[in-house]
């Protein structure tokens, strides 16, 4: 009776969400599951914000407030901004939006047109890609090279791709899932990049204030970038409120006025009562915010430890994002498994430890020869950590031993 | 440096917003205003709403949910619209949304190929023109007829603007701003349109549950229309939560899926504790919900006498939304103004009555030379109403004697 319209072929979706189901099954079947597949958390919300949300829920900001967001947030999240990356920004320059998430396809209604080829990262968050591809551009990835002791983002790659139809760089330093940081000099080479060929940026911080040791920088700090560039700002991760969905664009007035107008027409404002609680996480004492770093960090060491415990993984230990990405390739080919599928699930049904793969995280780049697959720590308690990452070693270190492919991959296709 | 997406010009907005400016403007210089230009409401939400997001708030459930919404309110929800309905729906044609309007892109996105025509009423909530267009689509109108004692629905408009490229009907029964209602007749009339052109149908029913006589009727209870209806749903005027962010999407499930992909792109999901908070909401005692309800009636009662005892203006007195919409045409000629941003503009600055007219309800029909404003009294208490309005009315009363529209005018053009 109804038709499903064209334009619905090129809408990309997260397939994490299909590695969600598979392990909800699984466990379903009474087995315990690792979730190391999610970036939600199972950390509390900073009670601050709590406290703040409920008090001005129960004073009645329950009604609509300015598309934008309340004038006191846009003011404090300026301040904020302004102090950790050396910007100015204004309350002129931030549109509050229901999550970090909705800022990507905003910012590319706002300004992309069909055609134009827009640069992202590859491995990367997926929705770049899909929203590239249904709104009309062409999605260019580049890539990242496993270097001594972390990912490098490949800006060799990245100048190679740039043609005149270039119009867009998407940039996720802090990167999920990777880990990847730019350094200083990388910023400035990527900003020089993007002003030799007049690119509008998106610059993913979604993981800025995410990290363990040191500063995160910008690239909105270089001169000449603030001008042309779109921050995405999330509350999810930093007060560990990935289900309240609040987030913010950041960035030209004239550009952020569009996507205000975007809100207008797609969800009139964002949630009223919330924007206090963000306003309060953000007054808070740092000693509140630190207690979540300090979990991350703690279940970061330990699964990095685990990790590379293992033979056959290589793993570095990035200093943002609760995410590890190690190199799967040997231990694949030690217990004789050449594809992704086989060996996320047979880990599954072998150990209950859930995770996404290279896979889930946009097409692969030519000459990509590595398996890797990603392992989220934010949603995993720290016991069920370890033994969840231990079972998975003894998988690994005994299916070498016994080298019994062909018996493993029946068990996997039972669940297919 | 940043080049606004050629796109971005065929995007409309509420212009209500630019009233709602204008009056703040007008109270900042320490005048009283009394606000009649927004759906806004000023009741409190069910306190039961409030006790249930608190406790999931604390509960903990605080990281993200499904895509689609949590099991929990879809079923309740199913049961609920099937209850009213008279349908048969389960939880999977259900998509949780942050809001009703998000509905209305989703459904065009959806459904609409570029080059589609879309039949919408006009006067009509200004958003379906906006997306229409934005998205690609024709945007065509259909118009209501000034009755004996209420609006009729144009239904022979409508068939007349029927081609071979209409896909896509867009109903409002219980319509803002006219609050006009279908008879059982017209639906039926309605739906053999449908039917026998094809169309796929948004039926907008965001004031289904806001009436104060009489039950609802939803196209989607006559034979052959679930199957090609999307049902708008919201949570904000039933339940007074307008500011909370919280609707649903309800239809076929190849098209709800769809449209819970869209998400997936757009917001992740809707948040997470507040739909155990819609939850409890459909689950208090009516009474609770009817409260809402008799605050508004008393309102409609009161607004509707007072604007009746204004010379040179009609009004009917609608069952169901906030909202009367009354023909000021006979009242602008009697104090000589003929365009509505004069009217609009001089009541505010002589009375501090603010309100929307015809202007801000998209483009007006051929031949429709009558002059409506609407009043919204759901965000105004019933002093300030009552107070308001008669200063309305004195203002008409006074103006018509004087006859002076020069001077007036004069004080207008002062805020252009």
């Amino acid at each position: 009776m109804t038709t499903i319209a064209e334009r619905i072929k090129l809408l990309g979706t997260e397939t994490a969400f299909a590695v969600s189901a598979e392990a909800a099954a699984h466990a379903a079947k009474g087995n315990k599951i690792y979730p190391f597949h999610l970036g939600d958390m199972n950390i509390p919300t900073l009670s601050s914000v709590i406290e703040a949300t409920i008090k001005a829920m129960k004073e009645g900001k329950t009604g609509y407030c300015p598309t934008a967001g309340i004038p006191l947030l846009r003011e404090k999240l300026a301040a904020d901004i302004n102090a950790a990356r050396g910007t100015d920004y204004t309350l002129e320059n931030i549109s509050v939006q229901p999550g970090g998430k909705p800022v990507i396809g905003k910012f590319l209604l706002a300004l992309m047109n069909p055609g134009d080829e827009v640069l992202y990262p590859s491995p990367g968050y997926p929705i770049y890609e899909s929203q590239i591809e249904f709104n009309g551009g062409k999605a260019v990835s580049y890539s990242y090279i496993e270097g001594d002791k972390d990912f490098i983002m490949d800006l060799n790659s990245m100048k190679r791709k740039i043609t005149p139809d270039t119009k867009i760089l998407i940039l996720n330093n802090l990167q999920n899932p990777t880990g990847t940081e730019c350094s200083e000099e990388q910023l400035k080479v990527i900003a020089g990049i993007a002003i030799q060929h007049n690119l509008s940026v998106l610059s993913d911080e979604a993981y800025f204030d995410i990290r363990y040791e040191g500063k995160s920088k910008s690239i909105t700090s270089i001169p000449g970038m603030k001008e042309r560039t779109v921050i995405l700002y999330t509350f999810s991760k930093k007060f560990a409120m990935a289900g309240w969905r609040l987030g913010a664009a950041i960035g030209p007035k004239e550009v952020i006025d569009v996507i205000s107008k975007l809100n207008v027409n797609q969800e009139s404002c964002s949630n009223h009562f919330i924007q206090y609680g963000a306003v309060a996480g953000l007054n808070a004492p740092s000693e509140e915010t630190n207690k979540i770093l300090s979990i991350l960090k703690e279940r970061r060491d330990a699964a990095h430890e685990i990790l590379i415990s293992i033979p056959g993984i290589r793993c570095y230990k990035p200093n943002a994002t609760f995410y590890l990405y190690p190199n799967v390739t040997e231990a694949m080919r030690r217990i004789n498994i050449s594809d992704y599928n086989t060996f996320r699930r047979e880990v599954l049904l072998n150990t209950g430890v859930s995770f996404c793969t290279r896979q889930h995280f946009g097409r692969k780049a030519q000459g990509e020869n590595n398996f890797y697959v990603r392992i989220a720590y934010s949603g995993i308690n720290m016991i069920d950590l370890k033994e969840g990452l231990e079972k998975f070693g003894d998988f690994i270190t005994r299916s070498s031993k016994k080298h019994s492919p062909r018996k493993s991959r029946a068990v996997a296709s039972a669940i297919n």
